[in-house]
């Protein structure tokens, strides 16, 4: 168990004790539309969260530093105790999980980007003009097609993710290295060759054979209307994160709808179940169904960000409400330890992920009843966990769970 | 004065300025018994300490790490600003130093624990039926007349602590090492050999001096009727920690009763002061006599904890009110810094050490006093002090102390 999280040594984790529910609403916190008014959690009728912060301890989450805007995958690292600072994981790896693309610790994954391009190659639309999915999921079939066996001795995977963007994956021994991007980032400039920053073998290796794929490619599509060229993007592997389950001596499962977090899950071990339907009711199923199956339950609800990313207020506020209403059914579960807070806030004034502090509960029977009575942003900043770092979270949610021995003599 | 600690360099220490108390109730932070109700803290009549709190500036202090439950030897080192992670102390050390034996670098030391043990070695009391301290005494002087030749060119020391506890000290060149315990921790097993998990050529020498001394000594005392085993815990040496004193440039003085607590002090290079009692008026006795001597005084107020993990609750709120009754005592001699609060939580609730954040005051005429009012866990959730890293006390008493230059220009 000496696996070393950001804050503490877990060797001391129990293999036995409570069971935790961290109960994530995307983009949860958020902020009021306008002077003297109330954020949506605020906002939301939530007898149940109310009751639970009144009974827990409270807090305001840090996903990464004070002032940074998380990406999903960096604010769910945090939550799961990893510092997102510490352990980087490459775009590619990400869109990669975002569509259910199981890595292996081989593969290089990387984002793909078809683009529009003048004859002498220059990117005159860096995202084709925004063509649509379908013509996304015909051109990677047309690309896995042409190129799956470009690259003698690994296997090529082109897959579609949504309009411009698919996912390229590179299986084989040996791959590895700092991959630059070939994206020039601005329109009238060529694309640039994959090159290699670390100085390994691996690295050299991995460029010449993501630039012969990119050559293979281009010339696949040359004849396209408008996706006659392409980029690749965030050129990396899997980072090998230590394991969740063996850290803490858990045994961890998420359930989401959206791929991207059961795949941020999958990359720290935790196993995804799977289930019918894709609303929070049919995630409170899925919990019921396997809730003896597992010590550790990540829940990941998405709505809440999504409608605060399309400026979507009252959408968010109702979101925040039907799950309120589920509440009581976690807790009939008896868990030792149920944690709500998002991955980082949503405000749907801000139509994007910002940096807001995020507010949280711990509830439990050991968890100091401090004097917040309400489950909101401005209520948790009285709570007993004060502002916190989102990477301390599983340290508390352990100690209240009753699964840390103590430390020292 | 350039001697780093976790948070500062404290080379811009002054070396005059005022004088600090640092008052502490061991495993003060508590937990209401039931629902609704209060800790025992917020239970206890505290006048002067919610009138200290209400001049001065509060928080709550985190020992070791969020969720973290600590031992007294980690939770005092990071009062004393000596992060615990950073710094281990091994339990042979603490407990040398606990009886006032004055390690050299070169001491290997243990704490020892008579056992009785079955004809076969198998240990039948792991604590010897608790004998008396007056047994202790004359079972270590057995010991110490019998085996100091035994490990030619080492020097061996077994001093009586209380009850079925001493310690062995082993002097001499080329002790070092990670070493195993003896105790197989539960009754029905034997006791093991001490191995070397460092690898070093130290490690396994030391491990095979302390064998061969275990061997003689436990044959020393197999004709005892109930202590006629023994075993070894926490091998360690002195980790020769940077001097407190120097660091801050104050003469440092802890005022304790327990010999641990003395111990921790003088690790880090603190004076204990000898007096008379052994309740806490004693040991405001004890800081009249010596205010005119030291800049600095740790003052360690043991009932508290042990009340709690008794399960006393109402014990610990007495305790404490006695405490708030010196503090007038304690102002009158005009310290320009006093700081109120505990090394750890110990609800009485859960009759054990807990990771909860610690009530923390720090009065003094420089202090903030914030809109905090009373001393209690919920009251300091909104004090200036947030919640803080314990190893962060020193530098603010530092500060408000006049201690302190300016960092930069």
């Amino acid at each position: 168990m000496a696996v070393f999280t950001e804050h503490f040594l877990m060797q001391d984790a129990h293999q036995n004790g409570g069971k935790i529910v961290l109960l994530v609403m995307d983009g949860l916190g958020g902020l009021p539309l306008e002077a003297g008014g109330k954020t949506e959690l605020e906002t939301a009728h939530t007898p149940n969260l109310d009751r639970m912060a009144a009974e827990g301890t409270t807090g305001l989450s840090i996903p990464v530093r004070a002032g940074i805007e998380p990406g999903s995958g960096p604010a769910h690292l945090s939550l799961f105790s990893y510092d997102p600072i510490k352990f980087e994981i490459g775009r590619g790896v990400l869109e990669a999980m975002g569509i259910g693309f199981e890595l292996s610790p081989n593969d290089l994954a990387a984002r793909g980007n078809f683009a529009t391009a003048a004859p002498d190659g220059t990117i005159t639309d860096r995202r084709a003009g925004r063509i649509s999915t379908e013509e996304c999921i015909r051109l990677a079939a047309k690309l896995q097609a042409a190129t799956k066996d470009v690259l003698p001795g690994y296997e090529v995977f082109v897959q579609p993710v949504e309009e411009h963007r698919f996912v390229l994956v590179i299986r084989g021994e040996g791959l590895g290295g700092e991959l630059t991007e070939t994206d020039p980032l601005v329109t009238g400039k060529k694309p640039l060759a994959v090159t290699d920053q670390s100085g390994t073998p691996e690295g050299a290796h991995s460029a010449e054979l993501v630039n012969r794929w990119v050559e293979k490619a281009r010339a696949t599509i040359a004849d396209e209307p408008k996706a006659n060229s392409l980029n690749l993007r965030g050129l990396a592997k899997d980072p090998g994160l230590p394991s969740f389950p063996e850290i803490y001596g858990l045994r961890a499962a998420a359930i989401a709808v959206y791929p991207m977090y059961k795949g941020v899950a999958r990359l720290v071990g935790m196993e995804a179940i799977e289930f019918e339907g894709e609303r929070p009711n049919h995630e409170i199923d899925a919990l019921e169904q396997n809730w003896n199956n597992y010590d550790f339950f990540f829940i990941h609800i998405k709505k809440t960000d999504s409608y605060a990313e399309d400026g979507k207020f009252d959408a968010k506020v109702h979101e925040i409400e039907v799950v309120d209403e589920l509440m009581p059914r976690i807790l009939a579960l008896k868990p030792d330890v149920v944690i709500v807070t998002g991955d980082h806030s949503t405000p749907a004034k801000l139509r994007s992920h910002s940096w807001h502090p995020v507010p949280t509960l711990l509830w439990g029977p050991r968890a100091m009843p401090d004097q917040v009575q309400t489950f909101g942003e401005r209520a948790c900043a009285s709570g007993h966990m004060g502002v916190f770092h989102a990477t301390t979270l599983m340290p508390q949610a352990m100690a209240h769970a009753g699964r840390l021995k103590r430390f020292g003599a």
